[in-house]
């Protein structure tokens, strides 16, 4: 399907969302149906808006902890070709990763201990480095990544989907892009709402993933913990190459993303940051478990990779068969990774508003939409998830390079604002924080550098190029910023207004009740009104002359005849006639514009909208105030 | 490819077309580029736009003419399924064609002697009916017609080339499109270079028609006129109904459209109506020998339907071979019908303009483009046809009921109106004329009549529908500019502007140098001014007022808090409040809103435009004047 037409659907997905969009921001009704009532700037932080840890956990978690059903994977995915022996390898890798794991988790608890208010990578090395520059790259890498963590969960969700319903094969891309508009709508509604639809789903999931573990075992006890499917153990494999190793374990860490998101949403917790403290243990341990669990069952089962088979799902068909269980399985698999994608519904659009409001972003990005949510940020997070799906075709796999070496970045950052942190502020037990975090660092670090070289062809290159343009384009638009307010700035001692000179010009078409009433207007605005006629031939000019004596020129008539039945140059020659006119030169031309507002909307191809361009045109190239005398049909 | 998304081309094309059409009559460059130089309004009217009726014939005649190359073919295809025996039928049907058109030409020539300014079925219906409705249907069926004649022979231009370049054959629906759309682009430059540029090749496909036919009678003198393949003449193949024969007719009909293109234009020949009947007689002449001639061949050499490869295609083969003299009948076979679908541009925009200078259609059709062409009719045209061509895949045949239908219910009602005339005006011979405009009447009905009910099924039924339709419309649309008229219409004599009182509010955002400069331009227009603050929380109402103290309170400020941080509702709360204002409630309200403009296009994202929101609201739901102060930034 897409591999015929790879350029039509984000066309086709962009004018949706565009459309979709834009009847949400500006028609009120759409927008209620779909988006429900305003909400009071207040209501914001009214408690029932926060969440206790155990709600706020899954929610939060749903982006880590879905992780696993693609992590393990991914790790030996690398491994593949090397046949049955490399199987055990899913072991070592995994563990690795959970070791990691344990590592990010504690630096990410002390990082909340530090930032109770919730920092996340930006605020920390806002706080800790002076050179907005570092700030920069963990924010930029952030963003980015939030955007990849959308692609790569809603993609992986449906391709599980797929592995079991195949009938979904070919339209993966288009069913992706479906649920990230499905979400954009659910998050709209604004974050407390969503958070109890969302709640529950990720229980589930975390449920079935310790079942299938538990079956696991049962299995085990039954046929042996060494089975006659069970690849060798501790075999290397001819071919291995460090590298090799190393592309695995990065792949593998692709499981890893998602911690910053509870310490981002700090606030978010009712109890404050012990809420956090104990989502992030619980959700540490629970991950670990499951990791570990399901990478040793894979390898016991001799699972191998099929492209068109998630291991997760080969797994539950070999415990469950494809009764009931299997089916729950994998829809709360797909559910929760959907969530996962949601989470960082309430991650970008936070940290995109954080720096709208230190001016490195659109100042529209910084503006809470009726929900109290970040609406823009939404939009834009939910677009270029979209159009990244359709570049890759909902290949999850394709977009995991990109993905994981963002976070480390980003994590590797936060761990150094952190330990110099430390150095800073001391305190008790300064030097094991310190250590822990500076150690953190170091491992996120190398991981980081792992990534970008051994993922480099595979389209790490691509994020190495992202960043520094984002940051490029942050840093424009800050100077764009602070370079009109300087010019804006002014001294309320001295500048007052003073009134001017108005010359007031009038574009008529004939004499009708609208001329009149926008004659009447701009006589009672200014004390000299010209009224302008074009005609596009002399007979029509002779006649308006006439008929303006007839009415006995309540002011003065100037006409032109253009001849190549044009309005805007004659109007903007005569304009720049005016301006530069000898001596009298006025402080503010005024040009008015009549225009029919007609009662139904068809009729508007019935009224030349001239009008329009004029006024887009003048305002664009002059330095013309125009105004719009609105005359409203009663036909 | 078409097959698998009917859906999709039309919406690329829309948005290509509009695009274009957009650029074309927005941005002088690109206009300047693709469509020449505008010209002034008096060079319509010089001589040398006029054309010598030899060059006019082929530029008017190609519609007509390029049907011979589809004409019979259409009409024996309804026989196809007889098999051989229903070969012969292809001349007598062919026959009564030309009878037909012959019959046609005559009242037409009658038609442009009454009518020397150039009539045409509606001229002639509007002169001749008191009821607007009948020159309306004779109108419509036009409008409708023209759209076809694009359609139809475009695509079956194409197919002409595809049956010959099979390579062509998957993507003849987006080739048909762009056909239209170049020669939207040559009309846009004007009718009369297009017409130079156009007269040429319908002279060569003439020729090589003729040299066909010669051709056939030589082969016919070689190998004897009943030759091994000719099928037998005379035979009544079982299965053969009436209405079959008439289907059969009807279809072969459909090479008789485009008679009607050289009365509309007879102001184009220098010679006047001379010119024209001199080249409707020549037109005649050489198509009824055309089409009798192609027919015979068609028969002795036993031609049988093959829709990949046209009837003409394969004769050409036959006596020439593939070589060069085919490929050139092939590609003039294209070239012409192309112009036949030019030819059509000249008189759509002629006929839509005229019934929109009679109020039937929206005004802008009447506005002559830079090229003193009507370039909006064009442009209708083109995207209509385009349309049209990709719901029916650029299948002619699909079309062809559609097709002729129209025509010949305009041509019945133009020689009913011509039948009235001579008995009203009488003159010599007028007994004559009238019985022939009569017959002729008689004759194109009978036509239309067959169209209708054997083409019911086959898509008839859609103009049936179209026609009343169109004609509700325009009847709508005459309305509402009447309407409108009335409702303007003031009396000289007592109706004079007077000056008002004003009442301006100025939106303000804080205190700064686009602020200053838009209270000084109200204060200079009005006597009494507000700055009206909208603020979303309490502090920045309490900053802005302490401010606005500081600044000496230049005029009256009023802050409103908008909990739902919308600007819109407040605003026409307020407005509302002040319409209601008991007393001294103003004539008029002036809202300033002060509008950014900013150097480079990528800033317009870093400003919000909600000004333009604003704007667009208050003309559409208030009576309100909106003067949009423009800033320009210096960065």
């Amino acid at each position: 399907m897409h591999k015929e037409y790879p350029w039509i659907h984000p066309v086709l997905i962009c004018i949706i969302i565009a459309a979709i969009a834009f009847a949400l921001f500006n028609f009120g009704n759409v927008k209620r149906i779909l988006v429900g009532r305003p909400m009071r700037s207040r209501e914001l932080n009214q408690p029932h808006m926060k969440l206790t840890w155990l709600i706020a956990l899954p929610i939060l978690a749903a982006d880590l902890y879905s992780s696993v059903a693609y992590g393990p994977e991914a790790g030996i995915t690398e491994l593949a070709h090397l046949g049955v022996k490399a199987k055990w390898m899913i072991i070592p890798i995994t563990s690795s990763t959970v070791i990691l794991l344990t590592f990010l988790i504690v630096s990410y608890i002390m990082g909340v201990i530090a930032y109770p208010t919730g920092g996340g990578a930006y605020a920390i090395a806002k706080d800790n480095f002076k050179k907005p520059v570092v700030s920069l790259i963990a924010a930029s890498a952030l963003l980015v990544d939030y955007v990849l963590t959308v692609a790569v969960s809603v993609s992986s969700g449906i391709q599980t989907m797929a592995s079991s319903y195949p009938i979904l094969v070919r339209h993966e891309t288009l069913l992706s892009i479906l649920c990230i508009f499905i979400i954009l709508l659910i998050n709209l509604r604004g974050v407390s709402e969503s958070a109890k639809v969302f709640a529950y789903p990720t229980f589930i999931f975390m449920a079935c993933m310790i079942l299938l573990i538990v079956a696991g075992f049962v299995d085990e006890f039954r046929h042996g913990f060494v089975q006659p499917v069970t690849p060798p153990f501790g075999t290397i494999p001819q071919g291995l190459t460090t590298m090799l190793l190393l592309k695995a374990f990065s792949s593998a860490c692709s499981s890893l993303t998602g911690i910053e998101t509870i310490s981002n949403a700090v606030p978010v917790f009712r109890e404050g940051k012990n809420g956090a403290i104990k989502a992030y243990i619980a959700l540490g341990t629970i991950t670990g478990v499951t990791l570990l669990g399901f990478a040793y069952h894979l390898y016991v089962k001799g699972i191998s990779v099929n492209p068109n088979n998630t291991m997760l799902s080969q797994l539950a068909g070999l415990y469950f068969g494809h009764g009931l269980m299997y089916q729950i399985i994998i829809i709360f698999t797909f559910v929760v990774l959907i969530l996962a994608a949601n989470s960082t519904f309430t991650g970008f659009p936070q940290l995109a508003a954080l720096l709208a409001h230190d001016r490195f972003l659109p100042r529209a990005l910084a503006l809470r939409g009726d929900r109290l949510g970040y609406s823009n940020g939404m939009i834009v997070l939910s677009a270029l998830a979209a159009l990244l799906i359709e570049i890759f075709h909902a290949q999850t796999n394709a977009l995991i390079p990109l993905y994981a070496i963002g976070v480390f970045m980003a994590f590797t950052i936060a761990q150094l604002g952190l330990t110099k942190r430390w150095f800073k502020i001391k305190g008790k037990l300064w030097h094991v924080k310190a250590a822990v975090n500076a150690f953190g660092a170091l491992v996120t670090a190398l991981v980081a550098i792992i990534f970008a070289v051994t993922k480099f062809t595979g389209g790490a290159w691509i994020v190495l190029i992202a960043l520094p343009v984002l940051i490029f384009c942050a840093m424009k638009i800050r100077k764009h910023y602070e370079d009109v307010a300087d010019e804006l700035r002014i001294d309320l001692k001295t500048v007052h207004p003073q009134t001017h000179r108005i010359l007031s010009v009038v574009l008529v078409s004939g004499i009708h009740r609208i001329v009149v009433d926008t004659i009447s207007f701009a006589q009672s605005s200014s004390q000299d009104v010209i009224a302008l006629y074009i005609g596009f031939d002399d007979e029509s000019i002779e006649r308006m002359e006439q008929k303006w004596k007839a009415w006995g020129s309540p002011c003065r008539l100037v006409t032109i005849k253009s001849e190549y039945r044009s309005l805007l140059h004659p109007l903007s020659k005569f304009i720049r006639r005016l301006e530069n006119y000898e001596g009298g030169k006025p402080d503010h031309i005024q040009l008015l514009i009549a225009q029919f507002v007609p009662k139904k909307w068809w009729h508007h191809i019935l009224h030349n909208q001239t009008s329009l361009l004029i006024r887009a045109w003048m305002l664009r190239h002059k330095d013309v105030v125009v105004s719009t005398v609105p005359y409203h049909l009663r036909h």
